[in-house]
């Protein structure tokens, strides 16, 4: 029973691992899931998975867009469009973590308004997932596809999507920003007609107040013509997705019915490690894990660059365990003789840029007995020193640790981290969040846990597209609210009907 | 059968945990020892074990000989001397190898001398080891025992041996130093008269041609009236017993008759963990390596200060497993499936001061398959850094270390260390020595395993007390020959009967 691969339905049932070694084996490690994926989300992923094969990267619908696409380039006037094969372009923003979460929004998004997802081929991410999609169709675009060598697709693109509702070219009526959003806005030097063949969208940490009107009924209709959305995002946008929309709030409704499990059906069913980060996942759990009791997964993360360490977050990460029992308490007095063959072991996998954390647990651990004379190992698979997102080496090893923690039986992790997410939505687990410090000082509560597991949306917009004003948007849904960890954050929290 | 803690009769049968609780255990972490001790050798300790009784610290006899003593120093005459309790007190020198494998030494020659061997108590050892002797007579004396407070006793000291052998006040013929080793003879400012109630003999590596004289039959005979010899020694002198006085010889051979056991014998039953160590060992045992199916023990040593990592280490001790067949082959390619539930597990345990050889080893084999797809972890319990032998904690953890290599089912370890003597010894293991590098270029050839598993005198005498004059004594009989990792050093081999 806990044999089903498929996560009751969730993969499509095709030969489990002839080409991807971990979509028949990664459910046995992992903790078993409490949430199952509703029958309307298995039909819609097996409606999505048929469509892909008929209009992803290599079909002939594809290469027709795409030839139209090229030609629009040059020549004006009127184009073919294909009714059915639309797409939305991801394109590599930020560090892994944010990477897949916003793959995961796009997804999300690709279901809701039937496009077909393709990313960005120069990602790499290639190397380090397998295709989720089963079939002959792969979800990257080929290296060689002009548009994302030819145009210009970033903050100050323009084809920007945003851009063309500031100028107004794009639908009537231009709404005012507040006051405390125009400062903020970003003024491109250029701009172009809208093409009715692709915009581009900015959904980064930097998006302006004219980018976010992507979340506001109107202007999301606008899109539905044009066939590539070209996407440049690092953020889990999903939680916006609910408020403007009606379609998108009943069709996300439909398909996620637990609410807080979106990114956790999400990422299990688009992120499977390829077959050689699944070698590194398997040869460093055979190594070092496979024989505890239990996992305590720890991830420490560091904003700043280079990072530095913060001598209290060894001592905190402790208490946290403790204060909830995550972890066999470490007894003050040695004493106790020591039972040659210990009961329960408990592997506690740390992930971290640098190697200290880790250290003063282990030499903890080593230097004091437990309290229950179980027996505590601290292991790191590696020390990075920084992030350094363009070598391959170094995102084997992040993907390759957020895998591993994914096989934890409790989590513990840093506040604001789009890797930690990507941990606990993989593991099906609410992890305790370590409680941020402030001005430098431990805090006084260790930590606390999450009541939602879905990742935090960490740049919503602050704005009413029904009321057309400045407003906190955590009040429209019951269930869509501040984040526990990002108080300006939005998040979808499990849905408890009124 | 296996459960034997008395090792074949080597260990007292007293109950065997009451106060040291490895003395029960320990056997059972190690691989059951080739050897087993002689009868005579298992007469010889209970016989000590009883005399250690009679005349250690505390007792009648010890308190008695001990004023005598004091006296000595105060007022010059006749003293009255205990004939059966006379004493070899062993100083602390140097690292916690040197000091183990001389202690030791030291034992074989209270054992030969019928002297009462005792410890200067301010070594601390005391927190590392048990307490060997059966009964609740200690070989550590009180912290205030005078003459260790009052007396110089070290290379300068007016009371060596050495000195009056030199200055002809000790015994009627002075010999003559042959000319290389004129120049090292050292010139105590100081002399006093030689007293018959104590003498100080300096077997360090600094001591000099007359303090060498201590190997030599006469010069040997003038000690035994004497109820108190000081021993400041780092040195496993063994082996030069076996040269120049014939009832040493036979005594060795009839106590030892698997001549290069010596050591192993005598530190199984004299260096038992001390239970904070025990603890510290089980702790870190549990954690990282009673789940493998077989240990791997390097000790990479650097005797550079401080430190500084010899790039080439790793891939030599590497290099060394492979041809030996110690480690599972690294294979060159990817690409097999790896098992789920993997086979034999090898633990790699490293010692070493600085963290970088088994970063880089548990690297390799965490980023390549091995060709059978057998696991590979790799585990080092600390990283001091540098020597620090006045830190108890760091004694501690070198202590512990050697007692984790002795868990081994192999040992690869780094020559002319004692630490690793040590470990070989507690293990029964005759180790792989990483061939030294020359004007630091990787060696040729890796490595090459020990003849003899005994302990190399790295500061033999090159005298020949018979003939009066400088020579090689590796000629003398044919199982004390020099050193397979120190040239000039001297070691008993396995003897191989004519
Ligand atoms: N291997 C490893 N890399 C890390 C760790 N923490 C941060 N990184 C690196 O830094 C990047 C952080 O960016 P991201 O994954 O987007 O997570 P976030 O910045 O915490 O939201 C990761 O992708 C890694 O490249 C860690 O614990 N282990
Ligand atoms: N914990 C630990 N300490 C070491 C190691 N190597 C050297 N040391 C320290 O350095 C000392 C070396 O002196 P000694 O034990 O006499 O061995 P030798 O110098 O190798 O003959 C040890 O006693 C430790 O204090 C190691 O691998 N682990």
């Amino acid at each position: 029973e806990n044999d089903d691969f498929t996560l009751g339905g969730l993969l499509a049932k095709e030969s489990a691992t002839t080409q991807c070694q971990s979509r028949g084996l990664i459910h046995r490690l992992r903790v078993r899931s409490p949430y199952t994926p509703s029958p309307d989300l298995i039909t819609k992923l097996r409606d999505y998975e048929a469509l892909h094969q008929r209009c992803g990267p290599g079909t002939k619908s594809f290469n027709r867009s795409m030839a139209n696409l090229e030609l629009a380039f040059n020549t004006e006037g009127r184009h073919e469009v294909d009714g059915e094969c639309r797409y939305i372009v991801w394109l590599a923003h930020s560090g892994l973590g944010n990477r897949l979460v916003s793959i995961a929004a796009a997804f999300v998004y690709a279901l809701l308004t039937r496009r077909v997802l393709v990313l960005d081929g120069r990602s790499a991410l290639g190397e380090l997932v397998c295709e989720p999609f089963p079939g002959e169709v792969s979800w990257l675009l080929p290296h060689d596809f002009t548009p994302l060598l030819t145009l210009t697709l970033n903050q100050s693109s323009p084809y920007k999507f945003g851009l063309h509702l500031q100028q107004g070219t794009l639908l009537p009526s231009v709404r005012d920003p507040p006051e405390e959003d125009r400062k903020s806005l970003f003024h491109s030097s250029s701009a172009s007609q809208p093409s009715s063949l692709f915009s581009y969208i900015h959904l980064a940490h930097d998006y302006d107040f004219f980018d976010k009107l992507f979340f506001c009924d109107k202007e999301q209709a606008s899109l539905h013509q044009i066939p590539w959305l070209f996407l440049g995002s690092n953020l889990y946008f999903v939680p916006s997705l609910y408020l403007y929309i009606p379609e998108f709030r009943q069709e996300l409704n439909r398909l996620f019915p637990d609410t807080d499990a979106i990114f956790h059906h999400i990422s299990r069913y688009l992120f499977l490690p390829s077959n050689s980060v699944w070698s590194w996942i398997m040869r460093y759990y055979d190594a070092y894990l496979s024989k505890a009791s239990q996992i305590v997964g720890v991830q420490i993360r560091s904003f700043v660059f280079p990072p530095v360490v913060h001598p209290h977050l060894a001592q905190q990460t402790l208490r946290c365990a403790e204060e909830n029992n995550l972890l066999p308490k470490i007894a003050e007095v040695e004493g106790r003789e020591t039972p040659l063959s210990p009961r329960n072991a408990t592997a506690l996998l740390v992930t971290s840029l640098l190697p200290d954390y880790s250290e003063q647990l282990k030499k903890l651990y080593a230097d004091h007995p437990t309290e229950t004379g179980e027996v505590v190992s601290v292991h790191q698979p590696s020390h990075e020193g920084h992030q350094n997102t363009q070598a391959h080496g170094h995102n084997l090893k992040a993907w390759a640790e957020m895998c591993l923690l994914s096989f934890s039986n409790k989590l513990i992790t840093s506040p604001m981290s789009t890797f930690g997410y990507v941990a606990q939505g993989l593991a099906g687990i609410k992890p305790w969040i370590l409680t941020a410090a402030e001005n430098g000082e431990a805090p006084s509560s260790a930590c606390s846990q999450l009541v939602s597991m879905d990742p935090c949306f960490h740049a919503p917009p602050y704005y009413n597209c029904d009321g057309n004003k400045g407003d906190d948007t955590s009040k429209i849904l019951p269930y869509v609210k501040h984040c526990e960890d990002v108080e300006w954050g939005l998040k979808v929290f499990p849905h408890t009907p009124a």
